[in-house]
């Protein structure tokens, strides 16, 4: 029988229809045989002796010796850093300049590694990364939001092989991320706790849905997942901004997030994917009412005209099937 | 100069970063050629005389001798129309069973037409039937949101050729739909005016966006397009439903949606897209501050990691480049 699911923070259903959906397995079966590049590009912008095909880095590490992380602007940046932030009024329309940052974190010297074929180690530099620049970008004050984000593959909207997210930071923080703000400020005034925070604590009280736990971080499958095998991760204790995460829990998350992807990896035979580190605008970073986490969502299925018009996406694989399948995947 | 512009109606923020992108002709090269299907084939269950394959029709067109259009139920519904729509809790979560309507418009018992290719009669004959279903339905009282949209080819998620659109009637109005309400109530409360008619006045005004108008309706690639030709068409009278067209004004739609996706087809080489036609809810047909429109979206770009995140969506070619593309492609 279909199902309507409300996520608890942000309000919006989802409609899980697993009758007429396949098993997960029947996700793995339809890719191409993967095909492994080789550790080294003479045409990779981003490996190891190219780095003048790329502008000055902001951060690389370690700072001496062969880097093993670097930060560079964005060379085909959509946003431009030296701009004003005035809206302008185009008759009843409004605009503004394209003032942002767009930064590229290059994970690793090697062109043949992902996050699922990574050491721990090597992941935990790249969320080292991640928390450098958030905190760095936020001491700009015309910058209001920043984004951190992975794309996988070209289906998940990249072609570049190389081993590498992205950070767009922009002035404007759009309805998109304000009505969930809102909702969470309903929530606290509401309950006196933070939506995610019980979120967190429904999840881990259900269990059917949690894929890995460790002392600070919880991943799971959330109950009204928009597609097959997404995931989410939270930190357990509240925090609303990703900049305030030190460094044994950096390593507790890169073991998390290693672990997920490389069940997703070797469970669906390495679909394309996003993945979205959410967190607090800034000069929310302390707000008690708003919490970080990640989103990964694998590109499997397509929203069509239904999720275009209505904002319901429709799951065909439920998110207990789906964690139990990720659960099962065996990992060396 | 990269730039960020504000939908007049949702408040919601797009990025036209144009220098990176490619020129709209560019977006024409790169598919196989067309192969167009045979008018009837032996294995589809929307061809004539394949009717037992699909369930009784709730709409036939005309009445007597040949079908021209049938509406079926989905055989393979998201929803079922038998089940009761009360929320239950599970935990701090919330949960309603799957009711809802879900029907198949068969455009035409021709298999190989789509809407690019009907005749116009044809097409106000699939109009007709989205407004006789729409009155139909919203007659339900347990349904709330009636969706009507078009998936053309696989991008768009469907594998299915025969030419037909879908109708999903649900009784949750989700916060996708009822976000741009609140604005509109919003900019009506302020103003004194229809937020949409404001926007057609102002894309009128403005003209540089616009593809074709007719006495009743204009259609433009909207000044915060969110992708490459991007279209809508609005009525120019406030209207807020469907509902209310009639039968002079179904017929300068359809000349005017096949012109629009003649375009389309021919400028773009049949490229895959969704289009949605955006109904108030049940309800609210008469209130002064909602207004229909149809959203048609070639699927050209893939949203990653940013959009998903921010919502803020990065358009390669502006919506003047895209309009102005669509205005000179010569069609029959």
């Amino acid at each position: 029988m279909p199902e309507f699911r409300q996520n608890l923070a942000t309000k919006e259903w989802v409609v899980l229809a697993t009758e007429r959906g396949k098993r997960p397995s029947d996700f793995t079966k339809e890719r191409p045989p993967r095909v492994i590049p080789p550790p080294f590009k003479d045409d990779c912008p981003f490996c190891p002796g190219h780095e003048d095909k790329t502008p000055s880095p902001m951060y690389i590490f370690p700072e001496q010796g062969d880097w093993q992380v670097r930060v560079v602007p964005n060379r085909f940046a959509a946003l431009q850093p030296n701009l004003a932030t005035t809206r302008s009024s185009v008759g009843r329309f409004l605009s503004a300049k394209g003032f942002g940052i767009a930064e590229v974190v290059i994970e690793s010297p090697k062109h043949n590694l992902t996050i699922a074929t990574m050491d721990i180690k090597e992941l935990g530099n790249v969320l080292l990364a991640y928390r450098a620049r958030l905190r760095e970008i936020s001491k700009n004050d015309k910058i209001n939001l920043i984004t951190i984000f992975r794309n996988h593959g070209p289906l998940a909207g990249t072609s570049l092989e190389h081993p590498h997210s992205q950070i767009i930071a922009t002035p404007i923080v759009p309805p998109h991320v304000r009505y969930p703000m809102e909702q969470a400020v309903l929530h606290f005034d509401k309950h006196g706790t933070c939506v995610y925070c019980d979120m967190v604590r429904e999840e881990i009280d259900q269990q059917e849905r949690v894929i890995a736990q460790t002392d600070y971080f919880v991943a799971f499958c959330p109950y009204a997942a928009r597609s097959p095998f997404e995931c989410r991760i939270y930190p357990k204790r509240h925090t609303a901004s990703y900049s305030s995460i030190d460094g044994e829990e950096v390593m507790e998350l890169a073991a998390l997030l290693r672990e997920l992807l490389a069940r997703i990896d070797i469970g669906l035979n390495n679909p394309d994917y996003n993945y979205v580190l959410r967190s607090s605008p800034v000069g929310d970073e302390d707000t008690r009412h708003l919490h970080w986490y990640m989103v990964i969502i694998p590109k499997i299925t397509i929203p069509a005209g239904f999720e275009i018009g209505s904002g319901i996406y429709i799951n065909t694989v439920s998110p207990e099937d789906s964690a139990r399948f990720l659960r099962e995947v065996e990992i060396k």
